[in-house]
């Protein structure tokens, strides 16, 4: 079992409908620790790939992703979402709906920070359904960016955006595969992976 | 003159409508080395006051937040936008206006996450007319916290946010006070500040 995995099994809380809370530690309150081991394992496993940026989504991505993207001392770069009047009329879309909020949020990030040149790492905290996944995938690939690999903190393997994605020929590593929980007698059930 | 309103002048963009535009190194692309000094900055002006937790606002506070945090070796904290079905009942409220966005949002944190033991480090990107910093020290005083400082990337020196935050007693330091801008001329006066 990972230092991930350990920690989601001390302080993390299941819920029902297969909710399970990590605002402790991870996506309200975070824990700068956590997140400098979190950066360090990513590095390590993508060290070889070159990436030159990391992108993820707001909100809870972004602190992963800046110690990720502190590792590799590349800038980091994250989509937001609805259109801001501060954003140029220049920019790559995509729509994403939310799994947590049950809604649709239309996602941009500013033609300006990516190029044919650039080798992304995705990071994000959670994956599920993979519809936020899709989107920066498809923001990196529409700026003919490739996607140099994905890194995810938390995946739900119940659900099907990871296999999906995996299916599609990207490299998803995830530091914690969730792959049964259940709410009323509290307990977890990991997949094993290679370390 | 800083490091950050060297950077300013270096890479800023200023927009019609008092906008100033800093997306290339913090508020959507993010530059790492530039946000490590940014916490070591903060890190050295607040160093004694006994920081317990970082608390900012979603999205483009939580890099500098982490960034922060990382450097007083305490855990970030940051206030969320609307209410997400993965959040308990328990929280603080505020309703904060934004001029960027032009809407309103009900931000809120969790009560489990501060307490009246906490001191508390605001920080935030930006300070204007100081909506999204009012909610953020409402929340840290209905929680019986102490707001023991506020830090501040790029301050707007001509809106009232700033003014009327330290007229409360508040500690605000910002590294970077723009008490005009000129989109025609493409000048910006920075306010001169004791190093």
């Amino acid at each position: 079992m990972n230092f991930l995995e350990e920690r989601i099994l001390k302080d993390g809380v299941i819920k029902e409908g297969n909710v399970l809370k990590v605002d402790s530690f991870l996506n309200h309150q975070m824990d700068v620790a956590l997140l400098e081991e979190i950066g360090k394992e990513f590095h390590r496993r993508f060290a070889n790939l070159k990436i030159t940026k990391v992108l993820t989504i707001e909100a809870s991505g972004i602190a992963i992703a800046y110690a990720v993207a502190r590792c590799f001392g590349v800038p980091m770069l994250f989509a937001k979402k609805a259109k801001s009047i501060n954003l140029d009329g220049d920019m790559y879309t995509a729509e994403v709906e939310s799994f947590t909020h049950r809604n649709k949020n239309q996602i941009i990030v500013s033609k300006k920070f990516l190029s044919s040149d650039d080798r992304i790492l995705i990071v994000d905290d959670f994956l599920a359904n993979g519809c936020a996944l899709q989107g920066l995938i498809s923001i990196t690939e529409a700026a003919g960016a490739e996607v140099a690999g994905i890194g995810i903190a938390i995946e739900k393997g119940f659900q099907y955006g990871g296999r999906s994605i995996r299916n599609l020929g990207y490299r998803v590593e995830s530091l914690a595969i969730v792959d049964s929980m259940d709410a009323a007698t509290k307990t977890i059930v990991f997949r094993s992976q290679a370390e």
